[in-house]
């Protein structure tokens, strides 16, 4: 068994990894760190634990770690960290010699840090070797997408062969990914918000870098822009993307239906049988329905539609599963797999 | 005083008409009409009142009538009823001499039917003309748009200038656009529906039509393509929609919130005093915050930004108001005041 | 292996049914009937599935029977019926050879049909003897109560020692008791609804007679009188009641405490390891958190507090699972556990 | 015109007390206070606004002062701050000659501090010959109760005459009594929450303050016990309260309901026409449909039935305006009518 810690473990995302960690058949978790104030006390009793299954009762009694402390007994550390800690922390953790799989936002975007999604981009692992030669780590930094993303990726993958000339989606975004108390119940309920801070600038961004080409050790950006509305409505978990995609084949529906449904699974522990599945009801997905298919990691497609040059369809995917920790903890499989980690 | 009767009173967006009609300084309510389940009664045993302010007592003790009976008392007869009711019984109420200002579906696409909204197209009531040689009826029959429609036409209006090439809509719909008892509590609790029965086809064909161009007696319409994707949300009453349009000119952001801010008032009772307002807060607008601007009958825009060739933004209206009943209700004042009808 | 079916099976409660016979141990579903206007279809081409876990795909292909056809193949049936189509059609059934575990009201009061909730007054079976007497059924009925009343007679049970004076209940109950379709979202949006039909009255004198006392074949009900108000909230799944309890003892709280927490378990397939969990933090039972404990089974009890002469407490429950469609199979358990039911 | 002031005037109760003051036949708004972090801005700049209507926008424009500054231009400073902060600063500015109208808890149970609902209980003013001689403030201090005692005091005090002999209440309050921000969506949606700090206590013991007898320049409390339990549910506005009242006298409902209806107002500017307004209909008060009566000073009453020898109510009123600013403001209103303060 390989061992684990969680950065930022008393956060919601945290609280995530923490549920798709444990038990798990090749990860062990050794270890559970987030801010001094919490630090040295026992996990159950710091923080609100706010998923709906209980906390295990084994994690209750864990100690909390300090974040910044290097001394982890753990191979992998995760990070569940806001974007400002994780800038200055994550890369202390790589030089010491851990690999970081983060969920944060800040080095996303970095030319050697790669941003995946286990089965649409696996390649882009390759990046790792400039990564090292360039930053002299001793262990190595992985990231996934903003949550908005993966589903946005996750979809548009599949028809890359018909050319991808340009994007539009606008999505309805669920309350959790703001974190718990991140939107007020007085402030959405019977409302919608129409704005999400940095949001709309990271799906028009890291789409682009998913869907992008490995070459010379570098990620040539994919070649299509991305127009991006990004808003807030009252469910509590589950993104609903609605997408616009012009193409410059002309694939028939059936055609587009087959290339999203034989999207292949990477076989391992936290990954779906199906990575995307294609709703053909009128009503579907929808985000109480369909947010936990495949235990969270499954993106669901539907009201697939041609409308003049566009295809037009939703995604839906569970935001704090297959769209933070478990798309995390996928990628340290991943890394697994490919022999970056020995078990 | 213009007396006026409503058919299909006793359903949500006939209330909202009696809410409307109730203390207007031009027109007198003297008829109530409905089904025949409900006919001879009176108006307060009838149905479910939804509306938050109070049923005003005076119609609580008017008599029903019956939709279809055309000895009414009344010089304007304000249609409420579904689409199918509509279509059989609004021509015989045009024909016996009535003007029907209609809310439903049936005849809005009809080419001699005007499709008003009295701030964009007042001119297109110069169809009345073909359709009183065509039909023969003694009466007129005008309509008012969709309710998402709405929103989305004056939002486009002021935008004519600047050239509009392609429209693309994803909307988040209230529940009130579906009737009192059109979405179970249980649907719709924490979660979005992503498909609205004909909603789609009607965005994609009346704004044309409303932006058309009056030629020779009939409504060129006009020439772009509009993608509409419509959701339901949990939100009582508000429609918002991220809209992005394609324009051939470009305008700078100032120039086009001047074109949408000095869009004019038809200065009628129940037009608002700014049929279009900019918000400017990076979070509105909100439908529990701006559905009721200028009593219900205000749109507002925001979110207003360039993305490449096309310009983005949300529009949000009051969807069984400015969206239904409060549109008829404008029509009909906009007869008034162009001389179709005479106080 | 019992063969079972369904009345009802259409229905919100008719769905949880199959959910919890599907993969029963003991158990197998070979019928599914419902009204007129469905039967002769295939089972997934009627209704409209309302769980969040799909429906099991060998029940989609069955074909759904009628209510009131007597030839089913089945030892015991489940009956998810209106009150009044159970008061027509279940003695139908139990006169001709079924034993008939219903979820209705009809005969719940009936001095020969026990009203069971099998780890409170399993010995009330014994009312079946007299009404096989007075019915000449060669079948057997036998009913579990209202929801509201199940969490209720429940968190009372284990109070009889200390002497139960009088009980006051406030419900906040959840939208799925009425139904799939039962509460518009618009009555409920941002809302409370004080008033369920019928409610009061089950609640105030079912648990009566659940904590009676058979003597001489009949059920002396229990002499403490019970004063209910019930209203809705917001809420998808589970229903929370506050609850006051005057008692002519004055036990410690840890005694009460205990009193729930050694209530046993009878060991079935569906029966809950613990059918009382007390919790002790301040702000539970919460029903997103507490609903689904023992998988919908578990009574959950909390805020427990002497008020003068009262005892607080606050109970909570799945109204669908342990409150409809799992006390009937729990039941049917018990009939099997006790000789009743032979597999 | 008096000048009055707020204290706290950013938070929701402060925003209430602005809307309630604006435009005002009496008060006028001269200063707004707030703690060190917002002071010396406009008030359009600080906090976010979060009522429905916007803010006046010539109160947009004041100058924030400093919470604790004693020179201010105002006759009657209303402090909507926190108990704790209340407690410090309340006394120096009641010292400092300023009369101070609270709506904190703080001083609400002093023996010398009136805790008045202007029509149970206008007497009670006499408390402050007793203030004035105790604490030799120059100014005087009188406080409104907690939102959810209002209610419940309201709907208890003109059942005096028959004989109050103990009383139970279950609680469903809205989100707004946790402040804008004190309970996330997370947390509420599809969900109740038991458990509210410290709101118990005070509805256990104010009503029988206020409910007490002024005699010889002392409040004695009204003689009977109150149990109440309290939980917050899914909606903006509005505390609906399901209340059981056991009298010792027999009063018919017919009797009952016309002490209700009797209750009278002020008369003052604020002072709702009818106090308390009974509905008959079986499904009312409900929040979303009965906040509003009276401009949000009105408490409706419904649902009552007698359940053996107690009488079975429901009380619902608005908790941020009869149950906070509003009341506060209806408090001084008082003052000027008795002659305490003079315009």
């Amino acid at each position: 068994m390989l061992k684990v810690c969680v950065l930022g473990a008393t956060g919601l995302v945290g609280q995530r990894f923490i549920q798709c960690l444990w038990g798990h058949p090749w990860f062990r978790l050794t270890g559970v760190l987030a801010s001094e104030r919490s630090a040295g006390k026992r996990y159950g009793e710091v923080g609100k634990w706010c998923l709906d299954r209980e906390m295990p009762p084994a994690v209750r009694r864990m100690k909390v770690g300090k974040v910044g402390d290097l001394e982890v007994d753990a191979d992998v550390v995760f990070s569940a960290l806001p974007a400002d800690v994780a800038r200055e922390v994550e890369p202390r953790y790589a030089a010491a010699g851990y690999t970081v799989c983060s969920n944060a936002s800040a080095y996303r975007m970095e030319e050697d840090v790669p941003l995946l999604i286990p089965e649409v981009n696996p390649d882009h692992l390759g990046l790792l070797e400039a990564q090292r030669k360039r930053r002299r780590w001793k262990g190595a930094l992985i990231t996934n997408p903003n949550c908005t993303t993966v589903f946005l990726a996750m979809a548009l993958a599949p028809l890359r062969p018909f050319g991808i000339e340009e994007v539009a989606v606008s999505t309805m975004q669920a309350l959790s990914g703001a974190g718990y108390g991140g939107v007020p119940g007085m402030a959405i309920a019977d409302n919608v918000l129409p704005y999400i801070g940095k949001e709309e600038e990271k799906v028009e961004s890291e789409p682009r870098k998913i869907l992008g080409t490995l070459r010379n050790g570098r990620v040539q950006p994919a070649g299509f822009d991305i127009r991006a509305s990004c808003h807030r409505v009252p469910v509590i978990d589950g993104h609903t993307e609605s997408i616009l995609v012009r193409l410059s084949g002309k694939p028939s529906l059936d055609r587009v239906r087959r290339a999203w449904e034989s999207f292949e699974s990477i076989g391992t522990p936290t990954a779906p049988e199906r990575p995307i599945v294609v709703r053909d009801e009128m009503d579907r997905p929808q985000p109480r329905m369909d947010r936990d298919a495949g235990r969270g990691m499954t993106v669901s497609v539907g009201r697939v539609a041609r409308k003049g040059p566009w295809l037009r369809l939703l995604a839906l995917g569970h935001n704090t599963i297959r769209g933070a920790a478990g798309a995390s903890v996928l990628n340290a499989e991943l890394m697994v797999n490919q022999g970056y980690l020995k078990r």
